[in-house]
């Protein structure tokens, strides 16, 4: 016998629960950072002539931090739809998790970023690594769609979020790796996260909902509006927290080579691994994305327009293949059911991008970045910011770094980003082992395996009368024609 | 007998009608202002030496418009096509009224924001302050949705534009009050407002249409749409026309932290009131938005992220608890029948923002605010900018204000606030009570009883008689399968 | 016996080879422009005091990229759903068209805009202007919109995109004719290449595949997210290559007015139109955007919120107007078949447009201009490009404009801008009669005449059982709201 899906006392009471936690510490751990305190920006200004009200932050990066929210609410939630019973669920859940991560990892990124005098200071840029983090977890929502109750999703948040913050920690401010649009911090960490959720969750018999874990006609064109604003908005993405000037200039259209050409490969190989010849809307909606997966570290760096685009032409290649040939595979052989095929569009392809972004920065050299490759590739431990861990970091540093010099040889930083790749697959694996195990436990409402993808075990569905009423309606409407003519 | 319904003279009637006094007196009483001609633009940059291109309005405030924008027509739109049968009509006549409303606000607010030597002066400014206005209107809309004509909403509009620059020039002008993103301004007015009008406008035999008074599933997918634009973009709301640097950032960010709390207590609340612990699509479409009304005040204030989730939190809780078992009520008690529930998602969560905003006011002091206590709260008239009204304004001031420094206090400032809310209430009560006796008049095609929340009646509805064609296709389709093979 | 429409091979083999061309001829002839280069940007800082990091050319007209970007993916996509069973290919073909022609209009618009020894420098302005392109080409894809294969799609779009490069070269380079918005280089040229294209495909059975091209209830609503986009940004499209300051901001807000003038005009016009008074939901979705073609020249201009009114009053009048009487004579008289109406969007707009562009031109004067004059009206040869055509230009120079100043009186310039159009009438006639020709022979698996505005030719379409799954869903939820309670 199953257990109750009922949530009545379960959700409210975790929300409840979860946000006043999430108050009380915003309470006592956050404050305004420079540019958006009343009092700390008007003494900056009075002090300095240069300040001038347009380089405040949020002119910098506002517009970028609303195309990556876009993506987050409207691109992941809608991409999701497809399903044809699980389109409540895709949007809600997606609204919820997000919503929830979003205040969480504010916190967990605050308190690795680096506090000040115990502080956590918010501000534009807070907003979008909180909505980065929150990405990695909808990616990993992506392979237990339709098989895992709110209360497991938000379980899953508090988790991955908080080793988000840990492994971007050690990515970011150890090894000094570079990860402007998240190759390895949100896509490879978010996928292989997901992956092995999803295996530890394994339901042997999911084929009893097998009917309901497909599209229809209408739920595919809304996925469709999810996949075209992650796309449109990807240059957005990758180039939101880069450094001010060229280098957010340049991601942005690097990305946009890149996933131009993906979309070729996409729709080439589409066509190619079907018989008929026919195009494949699971690839289209998914696979033509992974060009800006795969361009998410090196993206920044000088890649030039022809290197994003076979980079990109490759990710939309691997992806396509993956989804005829690997997925099937994985399912039969590894036990992983992977709901949107989140290892080929996020899995793989942020692999190719780390190795992608390893290889470039081995590749940099002052004659091609000129005074800027000191910005790009700066010393290890930035002195600016308050670090917990200070003192493990700068024996770590000894360790790694040039001595000399005390800055990165652009063949170390060719190294760390390969070693970045690794610690990133070992955290986002073993963290999903153990999340796994925790969402295993019978205590969420889990659906039981006859009713996975289907809204109305959470939902209340409204009557699909449509039909009916349109025959009554054509019966009123020659009356109201009457009326009036 | 009803009336007839037929709209082939009366709407384009009204519409050219209208259109040609807009375009007659924006021939005769608009100008550009001086970040928008090319006269006086070059000649500002031409004296001064700190008049960059990059200092134009246009850079600080349009990212931020193009927001609004999507609200105001994709948000407020799509959030209404929830009901089964009414999709063209809410997308539709939203555009309409919304295309009408934007240009008479400008001539509205121009007059009463202040005439320069007679013109109304426009820029991005001046489009965000009517789209702000044309928001108002479209919350009234959605108390009366379904149960208009829409040359009844042009009509509604008219008056509604009127009243609201009326209002908006006494509490913004003359009481100095702030309110930026319009709780009250906007939402308090556009509310309850609407819900005066649907209060005349009572129809006792609205059962007849019950069977259409509901969503499909596919229609509430739509509406999800509407939703997420509105809570992304809300941020870009409430900061739109605060003042440039930390406010404007500040505020986009209150309102983000307002609404990701605001989101978990709607699902917390939408499954407690079910017996079954089930989610409602009306709560998550609705309820999930107040987050950000409630803010729109106190957002631009030092409310801290602490301060606007518990906010968020309060707005989301009356909002859910609002429609469960409020509306009902006012239905019942009150003959209110407000078929998109305003009075949950605008009419209380606005008033509480004004509330909020009152008591953010009061406390605020020169430690918290530094030196930008005096442009947040600034003396009561700008003498900036000529006000038809000013000897009387100026007299009033002496009345209302500190004497000695000329300045609000803080205390004063939070009583008049709390004024203004009180005013707003009055305006708008009264204001859709004589709106909606005109709309009382049996001359604009209303629909009859029967025929509510019905396309049909003002539209060309295609037939769907998809599933015959998708049995031809099928068979068809076997025959295409030969060809390309 | 109609040849087979299997892509397997077809399609696959184009994308592959043109995306392999693409890709080489990036390696060979693009470079980063001063902007986005990491040597040049930061060389050019160390240069200058006054090359901030906000003076980068990115935050300028970033913002204005995306929503572009969002026009091309999403509104341009989603606009060609309104067909019943033609939604995938809309969207569908619609990226990948899209995707393919930015990356060969950024080659060809550099090649002709001026190369920098021997090289094409790429930035946001590129991106912007191959985005611009691209736009043109879906334009024409609207007209033979269901009844071409995507290979056919995608060989008519390189030679479109070629076609264009050498028009907007003539038009802006050698006439310096204004064009910001593009109502000549992309709406008259994008229309009437189009056109003479679906001329050159006649099909004089097409009424075998009439039962499908209409639109269903659900699918003109997805058309509408199409049309709500293009018409919220129609404001950043006019003015995302304007020059910086009072140009930009003006555009927009010009555009903002006749959009709105243009919304009522269609209103009212569909109604009258109408036996009955019911509005059309084929004009709303396209008549209502007519205004921002028609001020796509003057809109950067001193046209003034009234004279754009006025402009899209004017446009949507004759576009609706075209929808009723004109299309079903263009299709029975001239055998010219226009799926989308192009015509009445693009066409007749387009050349209104350019009409009012060139009376507008005619018009100015320092008296109204200010300084600004030069910016608007420049001289013609701009010296700070390379042109590979620049003695033959210089030649054309002395011809036509003031010999004495070396500069563009404005009513030479109103008579260029008038030359302008008729030579892009020209060049779009013949580039479609050419490539309609090509287009015409046997071998790209066009659809046959009985299976037009089908997807299930290209696509794997899901079938649309959910009826069928309703009935077992409401079975077995009765079953799940026993486990539930």
């Amino acid at each position: 016998m199953a257990e109750s899906t009922n949530m009545r006392l379960r959700l409210p009471l975790l929300c409840i629960i979860l946000e006043v936690i999430l108050i009380v510490l915003f309470g006592t751990l956050v404050e305004y950072n420079d540019d958006t305190d009343a009092k700390l920006w008007n003494e900056n200004r009075n002090h300095s002539a240069t300040r001038n009200d347009h380089e405040n932050e949020f002119y910098y990066r506002y517009p970028s931090f609303q195309d990556v929210h876009v993506m987050i609410f409207v691109g992941f939630g809608f991409l999701m739809t497809f399903l044809q019973r699980y389109g409540f669920s895709s949007v809600g859940f997606n609204f919820l998790i997000a919503a929830f991560s979003l205040q969480w990892a504010t916190l967990m990124q605050g308190f690795f970023h680096g506090l000040h005098h115990g502080k956590i200071h918010v501000g534009v840029t807070s907003m979008i690594n909180a909505d980065f983090c929150t990405g990695s977890v909808l990616i990993s929502f992506g392979a237990v769609l339709g098989k895992t109750s709110p209360v497991q999703l938000l379980v899953m948040a508090i988790f991955e979020v908080t080793l988000f913050a840990v492994n971007e920690f050690i990515l970011l401010s150890i090894f000094g790796a570079n990860d402007a649009g998240g190759s390895m911090t949100i896509h490879t960490f978010g996928a292989y996260f997901g992956l092995m959720v999803t295996r530890v969750l394994y339901r042997p018999n999911l084929d009893k909902s097998k009917h309901r874990n497909s599209s229809v006609y209408h739920s595919d064109l809304f996925a469709m509006i999810g996949t075209i604003y992650l796309w449109m908005f990807w240059p957005s993405f990758n180039s939101a927290i880069t450094n001010y000037g060229d280098p957010q200039h340049r991601t942005a259209m690097n990305t946009y080579y890149s996933l131009a050409a993906c979309t070729l490969a996409t729709f080439a190989f589409s066509a190619l691994v079907n018989p008929e010849g026919k195009l494949d809307m699971v690839h289209i909606q998914n696979a033509a994305l992974a060009g800006g997966v795969a361009v998410g570290t090196a993206g920044e760096m000088m890649l030039t327009a022809f290197g994003s685009m076979i980079v990109g032409f490759l990710a939309g290649t691997i992806s396509v293949l993956g989804y005829k040939y690997l997925t099937p595979v994985l399912e039969s052989k590894l036990k992983i059911q992977d709901t949107c095929g989140i290892h080929n569009l996020h899995g793989m392809p942020g692999v190719l991008g780390a190795v992608v972004g390893s290889v470039t920065a081995a590749l940099a050299s002052p004659e091609v970045y000129g005074h800027g490759i000191d910005f790009h590739f700066p010393t290890l431990v930035r002195t600016d910011t308050y670090v917990p861990l200070y003192p493990i970091l700068l024996r770590l540093q000894r360790v790694f770094a040039d001595v000399e010099t005390g800055k990165w040889n652009p063949q170390s930083k060719g190294g760390f980003q390969a070693i970045s790749l690794a610690v990133t697959l070992g955290m986002a694996l073993f963290g999903g082992l153990i999340t796994g195990l925790i969402l295993k436990l019978p205590i969420y409402g889990a659906p039981p395996d006859t009713q996975c993808f289907e809204d109305g075990l959470y939902w209340e569905v409204p009557g699909e009368e449509e039909s009916q009423h349109e025959l009554y309606e054509v019966a009123t409407s020659n009356e109201v024609e009457k009326l009036s003519s």
